[in-house]
């Protein structure tokens, strides 16, 4: 089954691996070639960075990442959406992304359970990628590897966030469009969510729409979005009822709307900053593990006159002595 | 007054400033040195890295982090704390940490107001911080402010998150003990929660334990918390109305029994090497503007062959050709 992560692992380790080839036949649509693809890369195997320094920009591939608090039902969103989009017959790439947060809500197997009747359709590309904290961020691996799939040629790719955080914003706002998902009892928090949700989200969807206060929330939101931004763009607010299929078209035309207008190219200088940013700060830290510091720290803070920030230091120079 | 954070900001641009005299008078309990010395901390202002150079450990001045959802009612909590506390004769500092999450549930007056009855009272001191992106990350900024905190002789250091996410769990957790603070409603969501608020939380409050569902929602938790974890601390779950004053007796109880507890020593190590690792990795990115990376990348993005993992390598080797 293309999508299963483990199965190609093992050749995975053998020398002489093509990247170029196997951008080709990624390119060219064979898509266990972008499992395994994926898989190296996740992993860091042989010539996944090759692989990644042949990437060129593949325009007309849209990423559209979601967020929104857990309970928002984001997944059933995501479910209906794609139904819609392979009826009007496109395909469609999911990653959908666990959190590294502490406030782990874990692998929500009902989430994956909900995508199922998509696994078996081939215009239908899904994939789970969770935390490696040894092989840096999280975010760092999901650029990489949205990267990668703008290459298999989906008519669209969705980045689906679980769980609620920092780490999640961050990740739904490297996408191309972003798509907050709330539900009407947020409307307590909007006035103090205004500044920061302003500035991430591309569409708003307001979900679970058939229940008390959905109008007034989606028409204070509709007021807070209602001049457009300096793109040009004005944030369109969709109300959804995702589990009756109600108003998901309307989210597929908002999404197609916003990845064919002007700010997609207003935005993609700063979303190319920041994930350069991110991939920088990654190797600048590679090899140092918090393990290591562990261990060195254990043999120094009894001392007493320990210091924390003069510790950190000597390590600062001894790293910046091995960078050449 | 002690906590305007602007007030010294002039004076502290002039030369000869004098770290170890600082340090003394900081020490010696003078709160508007240390409100200064925060200032010059927080700004980066002159001799702050001589003065962060002089800290050295200081052990009896516990520092307890709080986190929780938005609407757990994490500042009701610690206001009546910080009454309890001073009633017990102890002095208190709190760092009210705003989040630099793109969520940004914002400066939350509200939650400033509600501490106003500690205002004027010379043995409670009370500082916000909000965030600098340019300085660097939040929670390396707030490591180094607690650590100065700890050199003043305050009994109690709390650090209260303002709002959700990655990074407000992230800085409670830096704290000697958390206390996450829950809701009767948060029950749905306990299940999936576990694995990752099992970790970090030293210490569980169920606040507004007033609503339905209250105590099985805590005896859930205490089921959850029933086995002591390798350090031998049994995390407690403590029931509170704090709005009414039920239960926070047993929160000061339960945060300064953890204080003492041999579970402490056991996080130090695990605590300093999370916190080195952040201080090194902020160091490595000094200087590096995701500005500064929009401006390059403008004028090469536009190539047809322009590669993100490409330029990202370049910006990797041309900063360690400065590092030596």
């Amino acid at each position: 089954m293309a999508n299963d992560p483990n199965l190609y692992f093992v050749e995975m380790q053998e020398p002489g691996y093509d990247a170029a080839a196997d951008l080709s036949a990624i390119r060219g649509g064979d898509r266990k070639a972008l499992a395994r693809a994926i898989t190296r890369v996740e992993n860091e195997l042989t010539g996944y960075r090759e692989l990644l320094h042949l990437l060129t920009p593949e325009t007309g591939v849209p990423v559209t990442g979601f967020t929104g608090p857990p309970g928002a039902g984001k997944s059933t969103l995501i479910n209906a959406l794609v139904r819609h989009l392979r009826k009007a017959g496109k395909t469609v790439a999911v990653i959908a992304v666990d959190p590294t947060s502490p406030f782990n809500y874990g692998s929500l197997l009902g989430d994956r359970l909900r995508m199922q009747e998509h696994f078996n359709d081939e215009a239908v590309f899904i994939r789970s990628i969770a935390t490696r904290g040894s092989l840096g961020g999280l975010s760092e691996k999901v650029i990489e590897l949205v990267d990668l799939m703008r290459c298999a040629g989906f008519d669209h790719i969705i980045v689906e966030t679980v769980g609620v955080g920092q780490s999640e914003v961050e990740i739904a706002g490297l996408a191309d469009t972003t798509v907050v998902v709330l539900v009407p009892e947020a409307g307590d928090e909007i006035q103090t969510l205004k500044s920061g949700i302003m500035e991430i989200a591309d569409v708003f969807v307001v979900n679970k729409a058939d229940r008390e206060g959905a109008e007034t929330f989606a028409n204070n939101l509709r007021k807070l979005a209602a001049h457009p931004r300096p793109d040009g763009w004005e944030v369109p607010v969709v109300k959804t009822t995702a589990n009756a299929d109600v108003g998901v078209q309307e989210v597929v035309d908002a999404i197609e709307r916003h990845h064919t207008s002007s700010s997609m190219n207003a935005k993609r200088p700063y979303l190319l900053a920041e994930k350069a940013f991110r991939l920088i700060r990654r190797e600048r830290m590679r090899g140092l593990t918090k393990a290591q510091l562990k261990e060195a720290l254990e043999k120094e803070l009894h001392a007493p006159r320990f210091n924390l920030y003069q510790f950190a230091d000597q390590w600062v120079r001894r790293i910046a002595r091995n960078d050449n």
